[in-house]
């Protein structure tokens, strides 16, 4: 029976006799059943019957209705409802929109509203680059999809994406204080897309693109990147990325490797591997070979994809053309976003000593992680019940503070090689392990330090960013100073 | 010397020599300025000096440099610095996107996102009306805008356009606790904006249009109400339209007339005045003649522009075709929603016993409110410094909340008549006089007035709605419960 996950929590209000050893009785039936016991609460006692509420973590939707059932079984016992904890917690969206003034009377209203507020209208209309200071724009992303590419469910449609987008504009909330609204389109049209997000940019400082299909990705990234004044960054790509790319300086480190000589087999040539091998290629890496569900690419070999003809002549100098599995053999390191279960602990033992294996296919790895320890030296996965999770909240947060933080247009490789160290160097020497290469999620120093290596990067080779600062760009009547509000 | 107001009023950061009598020279001297004192504090105290922090309301920018001016003339004070209170409350813009859920660890997590999500976008994918309970979508609407009429600026753009809109979510969220989201769109082609608020839907819960010019709001908003599944609503046209009515029901009572023997002028056959036109006929209204600036709208006149013909044909059923002064010669009641200075009060004397002049223009109304009121009943207009100021605030929270609540998919004519009379109701019969003929935008009253009348219309005629029940759409493991939480 697989493991119970905090993702299938369920609560149940069950009506049962008063005794003293009846909550102790629920406990052990639903640990029989294969659940397990979180909290238990008695939210009513009579003399002659308690009400509890029983809150458990179960593997699924059947395994609930399974313990629930055998509770029933109990003399006495009635469960009056059942309620999925997973469920409540989406009730009603995850998100609010909150006034930042307080409109308690008319002055208040004549200032935020009308009539003070054509003023600020003016001064926007008068010197466009204004709204950074006197508008959301500042802080603000769009999180932007077209729902065909969502986690591991693929095409499930604008409006069933909106709870992974608004997902993630919580996490950028709460992990680097970014406001970040979700963006579902209706609409699989390349061109729509890039005519919609343009149409929308005057309201946000930066374009977080989610969960799009492949090819299509692509196109979209590279038309609004050259034509928004903003920066526009897909994270499936260059999210992961950067996180693999800190993963492996880490693992590097650890098995005293360096990565221009290391040898580096990455499978999966659709939107994250296209970004992972640009991103290692940029570090130094000069070993790489990527394979399809196909095999290797290579040189020789015919690709109409323009992106994988990039890989073709940018990776496999040897002009490698075999398979995953023979790629494999006396490689340093694999990484892997493609598909479940690709390799077996056999393939993996081919591998050099200190192998790595970043195996990233979500939900299931390309090798299960403990089959893969076997054999390999530090091994990684995207799951969050295993060590070494591969996760881009470690990187997109920090990323966007920073690109806020420094007004930038643009997102520069440079800036994604300063994030990925960033994200590294938050695993101390003392603390580096083959279980600990990359920091945990809720480590509150990585996107802090991630938000201030990218704001360091875009603001060199230029001045000051003036975007960002308050006090820059002084109206007739100086603006403003932070007094008596 | 016009009147300081709030939405010019500034702060001074003043060095004065230490002296008994330095703060009330200061405020004698801002006073004699034309400025208006409104709060004094000191900053920093020393011997031989003072920092004071002087507030006060201004009459415009060059007023403000002007205070400042005649401070400095003071023996021994310098001003340091001149900071515009209305500019500091919009810095950094108005609005903040808040999670409604914490994520404090890797449960949260797993439960808010991956890979708990997946079930909830799951069960979206299976049953899409489930995105109203189980996302924003059903908090949530959208202020869209292409910045081509705002406020009395005209076609300044999106971008300045966006402090507007982020007032008006702020508005929505304050008044009636509905989450509102800017969308300010980089064009003006109407098919385009189309496109894009049909592609943006997912996530909203209803649309609200805002301050795009006519005739291009007409084509949108009748376009986006047909393809659409949620409401749409041009609150230039309907929200005037509904604060129009509820104004006019309570000064109609006020002079015991009834709409339906009233004669009514209307100036503006814009969005606004074709919308009051369309929404008094529906209230009863027969004797209506609405003046453009060519004169008076008759069967006669030749328009090419639909909406104006169907003003000719809804109206004026004597054929009258002379000028607005003309017109208005024995007239019950003056509607304007046009522009500056058109009548004097002589015109206004022409009018009959107990004439009600609504004087809507902004920011200055077709007439003078006090000049009018020698002549009329009752005086109206959209100024927040004169009685009776008809602001839309008092319609679109209200109505929105009502139609979220009842998960409406559509707005029809009687949801607006209901509004209408929720706001005029709004004022009792021991408070209605000829300065309070419609309620102050601060009274709480309003909002959840308007928002039953309209929700309890949208649920005429149908099953009560079950999109706004959390409990209404149980999943296979019943949806949920508030236990535990």
């Amino acid at each position: 029976m697989p493991t119970p996950s905090p993702g299938y929590a369920i609560t149940l209000r069950i009506d049962a006799p008063a005794s003293p050893t009846v909550t102790s009785e629920l406990a052990r039936c639903v640990a029989a059943a294969g659940g397990s016991v979180t909290a238990l609460d008695i939210v009513e006692s009579r003399p002659d019957a308690l009400v509890v509420d029983l809150t458990c973590d179960t593997s699924g939707e059947d395994h609930a209705t399974t313990v629930a059932a055998a509770l029933e079984t109990l003399p006495g016992v009635a469960v009056r409802k059942v309620s999925d904890r997973t469920f409540l917690l989406h009730l009603g969206g995850k998100l609010a929109v909150e006034p930042k003034v307080r409109l308690r009377n008319r002055d208040d209203l004549s200032r935020a509203y009308t009539p003070g507020v054509a003023r600020v209208c003016r001064a926007i209309a008068a010197h466009p680059e204004d709204a950074r200071r006197l508008t959301i724009k500042r802080n603000t992303v769009a999180v932007v999809t077209d729902g065909t590419a969502v986690l591991g469910l693929g095409d499930i449609g604008p409006a069933a994406a909106l709870p992974v987008m608004e997902g993630k504009a919580a996490l950028f909330k709460q992990f680097a204080d970014v406001d970040a609204w979700p963006v579902c389109l209706d609409t699989t049209d390349t061109e729509q897309i890039i005519a919609i997000v343009n149409a929308l940019a005057p309201v946000y400082g930066g374009v977080n693109l989610e969960d799009i299909a492949a090819p299509r990705c692509f196109e979209i990234e590279a038309r609004l990147r050259a034509e928004l004044d903003i920066p526009v960054f897909h994270d499936d790509q260059h999210g992961t990325a950067i996180v693999v790319l800190a993963a492996l300086v880490n693992a590097l480190r650890l098995v005293g490797k360096t990565i221009d000589r290391a040898r580096i087999v990455v499978s999966g040539v659709g939107a994250a591997g296209h970004a992972i091998v640009q991103l290692l290629r940029a570090q130094g890496a000069t070993r790489i070979v990527a394979c399809a569900r196909s095999g290797a690419v290579h040189r020789g070999g015919s690709y109409t994809d323009a992106h994988r003809r990039w890989i073709a002549d940018h990776t496999n100098p040897d002009g490698f053309d075999g398979t995953l599995v023979q790629a494999l053999a006396g490689a340093d390191v694999f990484i892997g976003v493609s598909g479940p279960d690709l390799l077996t602990g056999a393939d993996v033992a081919t591998m050099a000593d200190g192998a790595i294996v970043l195996a990233l296919a979500n939900p299931d790895p390309e090798i299960a992680p403990a089959e893969a320890a076997e054999h390999a030296a530090v091994v990684a996965t995207g799951r969050s019940d295993f060590p070494n999770q591969i996760n881009n909240v470690l990187a997109f947060p920090g990323l966007f503070r920073g690109l806020l933080d420094a007004a930038a247009r643009d997102i520069t490789t440079p800036m994604l090689v300063a994030a990925a160290e960033a994200i590294a160097d938050c695993v101390g020497p003392d603390e580096l392990n083959a279980s600990y290469i990359v920091p945990s999620v809720f480590d509150a120093r990585v996107a802090p330090a991630v938000a201030a290596a990218v704001a360091r990067v875009a603001g060199e080779g230029r001045p000051v960013p003036t975007g960002g600062e308050p006090d820059a760009t002084p109206h007739r009547v100086e603006q403003p100073v932070p007094v008596g509000v």
